[in-house]
C-alpha cells in the first residue's frame, strides 16, 4: 500500500493512493499514519481490505499538500557514508561500521514543502535517500531477517546539509543536519511488502532540471537490513522511526570548483523507483 | 515554581512541589507539563495562582514513582566538552565553538528510573548535566537576553555515555549517546524565574557513595544563554525542547587506569543546586 498524510502542516490526515492512482481518505478508518498504526497489523489489514473493497471515499487531489507520510516520528537515525561512490567523492575511507548520525524529527516536512536555505549559508547541499521506516520495536536484533521484518515500508527522504555547517564549525555533523525545514520525506509510505528488494532501487536527484545524482542502493555499503540490525544494538528502535539510509555520489560538495552549492530559487526533485517523487523550491530562511 | 509529572512511565500526571515541599495534584488545571504548558504564559499563570491561593490537591507522594519533568519532547541537544576541567581531562582541546550532538527523546526517563547498562557495554558512564528546557520557538536569536527569556525553566539530566560505542565504533558520538534510558531527566522542571543565575549552581554526582563529579556551572565554556543564542543559528528550537549542557570533570573516562565504568548493581546519585536529586541504579539490558 501507498500510505500518505494530506492537508495543512500539523493537521494532515490520513490517506491512501490506491492501484488506479486515486486518493482514498482513511480518516474513517484511523486517526493518522503513525508509529501505532503501522505496529497495528490488524488496522492495516483492515485498510488493505477496504481498499480491496473499493468502499473507501475518493478525496479530490487538488491543491491538497502532501505532508510527511509519517506522524509524531520520534527520532530519525541517519547512516552516512553509505555509497562507495559517495565516500569516495568526499575523500572518506570506506567506513568499516556504519557511520550514525540523527536528525531532530522537526526538520521532517512534506515532500513538495519550501526547503530553507539557513541564514549565513553558502554550502546548502543535496541528499536524495532512501528512507527506512520502522514497524516493530528492535532491540539488539540478530539476524537479517529479523530486521527486515521490524521495517514497516520505505520512503523518499532528501537530506538536506549544510557543508559548512556540518565539517567546519566543529564537533559533530549536526548543525549542519538539523536546519529547519532539511528533511523532506514522502509522498508515500510505501508497505514493506510492496517493495521486492530494498537493494535495488534506483535513486535520482536534479537541481533545476540537471540530473545531478543517479545511484542505485545496489551501491549501499551497509544494506538496510544490515543497518537495521546494527542499529538495534546502540539504540532501541520504535514504531514510527525513520531510518536515512544515506545517498549516493553526485552532491554539490563532490563536484569541482565553484561548487554549484543551492541558493534561494533553485528547484531540487528527487525520485527513488517505485517510492515517488518530491519537488522542492528553496527561499531564504 | 517546581513542576513535575508523576506516575507510570508512558502515563505521568502533572504535579507541583510547593514551598513546603507538599506535591500537589495539577491534572484539573493542565492536561501535562510540556511543550504546549510552557509556552501558554496565561496557564502558568494560573498554576502559580492557584498553587499561592493552596487549592492544589495535595498528592500522597508514598511509592509515586517521578517521570521526566517534560512531556513530548520533542528533541535533546547536547553540548560537548563544555567544561574547561573536563575538556582537559579528556585530552580535547578547548572548543572554539559549541560542540553540538543529539540524544532521541526517547532516550529521556524519569530521574530514579533504572538505567540500562547496554549488551556488550564496557564503558557506561556518567555525566551530571544542567538541562535547559526551551519555552518559546527561537530562530535566529541574536542577544544573550533573548536567549534567556526563551527559557522556561532548568532540570538536572544526566547524560549516560557508552565511551567505546561514542569514540571507538567509528563516525560522530551519537552510538554511545542513545542507547535505551540514557537520559535520566528531574526530577522537576525549575522555572526560570527562580533560578537567579544559571552559570552559579554546582552540581555533583557520586557512585556508590563515592563523589565523582563536583563542579559548578561557572566553569562552563558557552554559557547559556550563548548556547541558546548559538543553537538557534543552526536549528530552530521549539516549547520542551532540551539542551543538556555539558558535563564538568570527573567522569569515568578522566580517571586512571583500571577506569571505573559503572556495572550492573552500581548506584549513582547526582544533583545540581536548587534542581534536585537523582538516583539510578544500573542493571544489564
Amino acid at each position: 500500500m501507498k500510505l500518505l498524510r494530506v492537508g495543512p502542516a500539523g493537521a494532515e490526515r490520513p490517506a491512501l493512493l490506491d492501484q488506479d492512482g486515486t486518493l482514498r481518505d482513511l480518516s474513517a478508518l484511523v486517526s493518522d499514519i503513525d508509529g501505532g498504526l503501522l505496529a497495528d497489523a490488524s488496522a492495516l489489514d483492515r485498510i488493505r481490505a477496504a481498499a480491496g473493497a473499493g468502499v473507501l471515499p475518493a478525496l479530490d487531489a487538488t491543491g491538497l499538500r502532501i505532508g510527511p507520510p509519517v506522524g509524531r516520528i520520534g527520532k530519525v537515525v541517519c547512516i552516512g557514508l553509505n555509497y562507495h561512490d559517495h565516500a569516495a567523492e568526499t575523500g572518506a575511507a570506506t567506513p568499516a561500521e556504519p557511520v550514525v548520525f540523527l536528525k531532530a524529527p522537526d526538520t521532517v516536512v512534506g515532500p513538495d514543502d519550501t526547503v530553507l536555505v539557513p541564514r549565513g549559508s553558502v554550502k546548502t547541499d543535496w541528499e536524495v535517500e532512501l528512507a527506512v521506516v520502522i514497524g516493530r520495536t528492535a532491540r539488539y536484533l540478530e539476524t537479517d531477517e529479523e530486521a527486515l521484518a521490524h521495517v514497516a515500508g520505505y520512503a523518499v527522504a532528501h537530506d538536506v546539509s549544510e557543508r559548512e555547517f556540518q565539517i567546519e564549525r566543529g564537533g559533530t555533523w549536526d548543525k549542519g543536519k538539523n536546519c529547519e525545514t532539511f528533511n523532506p520525506l514522502g509522498p508515500w509510505l510505501v508497505t514493506a511488502d510492496e517493495v521486492a528488494d530494498p537493494q535495488a532501487l534506483s535513486l535520482k536527484l536534479w537541481v533545476n532540471g540537471e540530473l545531478r545524482q543517479n545511484g542505485s542502493t545496489a551501491d549501499q555499503i551497509f544494506k538496510v537490513a544490515e543497518v537495521v540490525r546494527y542499529l538495534s544494538h546502540f539504540m532501541t528502535l520504535y514504531p514510527g522511526d525513520v531510518i536515512n539510509t544515506g545517498t549516493p555520489a553526485g552532491v554539490a560538495m563532490g563536484q569541482p570548483e565553484p561548487k554549484p552549492y543551492l541558493r534561494p530559487g533553485d528547484v531540487v526533485e528527487l525520485e527513488v523507483e517505485g517510492l515517488g517523487r518530491q519537488r522542492q523550491e528553496l527561499k531564504s530562511a
